[in-house]
């Protein structure tokens, strides 16, 4: 195992460590339970946007703590997910009193406790709305998910909805948008090779020299097949094209209802994309690839999209929702409307985005 | 070779059609020979700056191509140096009337190279001036080198240069700014495992399980020493060290006299690191490595600063001067002053670094 590490127990620590040394005007970080929150928070009359999960997705979550973004992160230990005590204590730290949005995604762990930790938040009377994200196209339930994994949308979801809470959003505005901006991203992943988690020191999965996986999920869960590598162009096409061609997906979620103090189910159903969609094209390194290939991934998809009927209006192109070092990308459609993209467009302060500041 | 690429001899132009399709805001593309270059060149009354190199080192250069940055890049094939009709055509491309400064990396063929295409400018009453990068530590010359090789302070001298040229400088006082820079800046880095150039299809160098090259350049040229793999800590600290000790160094510069209109030879010498020294402090990835684990260098990196009475105020941390998909980092400490940081924090709009606006 090849790693810039101290002792392997020590480092989600010292890069949280890192991160507060480096970005004192964004973000603090608090240890035990660990979370990372807004340097400036709690922000006055604003809903606080918390999102959280295992750590290895660097820059995501911890790295979008910041103006325009999210209000705190909760980071679990690598690939792990985080503790209720860690989503409490953070909403308890960041809550202004207008309330607080969990952005989850879709894994058992971490939908699990992030529903324990709003109970424990209702308790003390904070409002909080729980919102999934679930975009994975390539499988139906996964090693760690029933229903899609929550991937690339995520980053999409958490700026837009930073965004809103800060025009002024109200707790159920932020949770509706939420809602809507998960229901128009899909995703999907690959891999050329895998990564090592620390504690387990060696790599996750074996993938041959020939070979690739599609679908991967972005803790090396296995995906919908493996096959030969071919090339940047095929890659693309058959991954825009499963993200393009989806069907109508319907998912039952559980939401907090405010009025009966209970969780209550949720049938939601997203449209398939239809010529004439104008997107959001995210083209993500899963850490390992550098940018360059992206680009050529990009040229690809922006050819399919069009042949396609589909407008790429903004694009995100980077390592920005990563599984440690493993070499591959993913893609992410979001079809996009007003409100969408005026959030989009709004000032970003983070370590991992930024601009308008 | 596990890479996202089509055909090996169109990886760099489709990585630019890519880079065109997703950018248009901030830059063009020219084919034939290639240049990145700002879509609103030339902007009128400015110098312009350009720089080129390589490709395989992105974001660098032609993700830093737009507003407060460069006004052209010249990108080489993978670890080749660029050839004097892409300098010269780019330089005619982005001219406004007020000059064009050429950033060069030092290694002999981009120097030489960037030479010609200055010649060749002069000859058509275009004003030139080179000004040269050399900001490596570790080895005194090297592969492609003599002298220290031009690296990371390369990222931070084209931000701060862009920014002055954007405010109005001449091309006397930009070449000024840059050469003085440059001579502020100080870098060395290091590999946990080498790169495949697509041309070649397999690694460039070989690492044992349990070894690192410190000191290694990007292009995969041998470093310092290979020792045996240590923590972070250890690794960050050795590194920073050799930058922070590191005594006056000279060397013998070619730039041009516009009055005699000839190049002359001008000795520089850079002072060392001092205590009560504010700094900038870039911790790059050469790839592979993701930020995570930038993070816990810059942790440490911190600590040796202050241990030294260096303050950084500052930071840049990420893969902006890359080697492919190496894995390993690289540290730049650059002196500052109320000139070198009026400009850092100047608005810059590139797909590789972007704030303000």
């Amino acid at each position: 195992m090849k790693k810039l590490i101290n002792a392997i127990p020590d480092v989600v620590k010292e890069q949280l460590e890192g991160m507060a040394a480096a970005h004192p005007d964004e973000l603090k970080v608090h240890f035990e339970p660990n979370y990372v929150y807004r340097a400036d928070a709690p922000v006055a009359g604003k809903v606080a946007i918390i999102s959280g999960g295992g750590s290895g997705h660097e820059p995501m979550h911890g790295g979008f703590v910041g103006m325009g973004m999210l209000d705190a992160a909760c980071p679990g230990e690598v690939f792990t997910s985080p503790t209720p005590d860690q989503m409490y204590e953070a909403a308890k730290a960041v809550n202004s009193g207008a309330g607080v949005l969990f952005l989850v995604k879709n894994y058992t762990g971490d939908v699990l406790n992030f529903e324990t930790a709003a109970e424990l938040a209702h308790g003390d009377g904070i409002p909080v709305q729980n919102i999934l994200i679930d975009d994975d196209v390539a499988v139906k339930d996964s090693l760690y998910t029933a229903g899609r994994r929550g991937v690339g949308t995520t980053v999409l979801v958490e700026k837009i909805v930073g965004a809103a809470a800060e025009a002024g959003y109200s707790l159920d505005q932020c949770s509706d948008l939420a809602r809507k901006a998960n229901q128009y991203g899909r995703s999907m992943g690959m891999a050329l090779t895998s990564c090592t988690v620390p504690a387990a020191g060696k790599p996750t999965f074996e993938l041959g020299e020939n070979e690739m996986e599609i679908g991967i999920g972005i803790h090396g869960e296995p995906g919908q097949k493996r096959m030969p590598l071919t090339s940047a162009d095929e890659i693309t096409e058959m991954m825009a094209m499963e993200i393009i061609n989806d069907g109508a997906y319907t998912r039952v979620v559980r939401e907090w209802d405010r009025d009966a103090g209970d969780w209550y189910d949720k049938s939601l159903t997203d449209a398939p994309f239809q010529k004439g969609d104008k997107v959001i094209a995210f083209v993500n390194s899963m850490g390992g690839t550098p940018v360059s290939e992206l680009y050529a991934v990009y040229r690809k998809l922006d050819e399919v999209c069009k042949a396609n009927g589909i407008e790429i209006v903004r694009n995100l192109i980077g390592p920005y929702i990563t599984s440690l070092e493993m070499a591959g990308m993913s893609i992410t459609l979001m079809k996009t409307d007003d409100e969408i993209l005026k959030f989009w467009d709004a000032p970003v302060k983070t370590p991992g985005l930024r601009w308008g500041v």
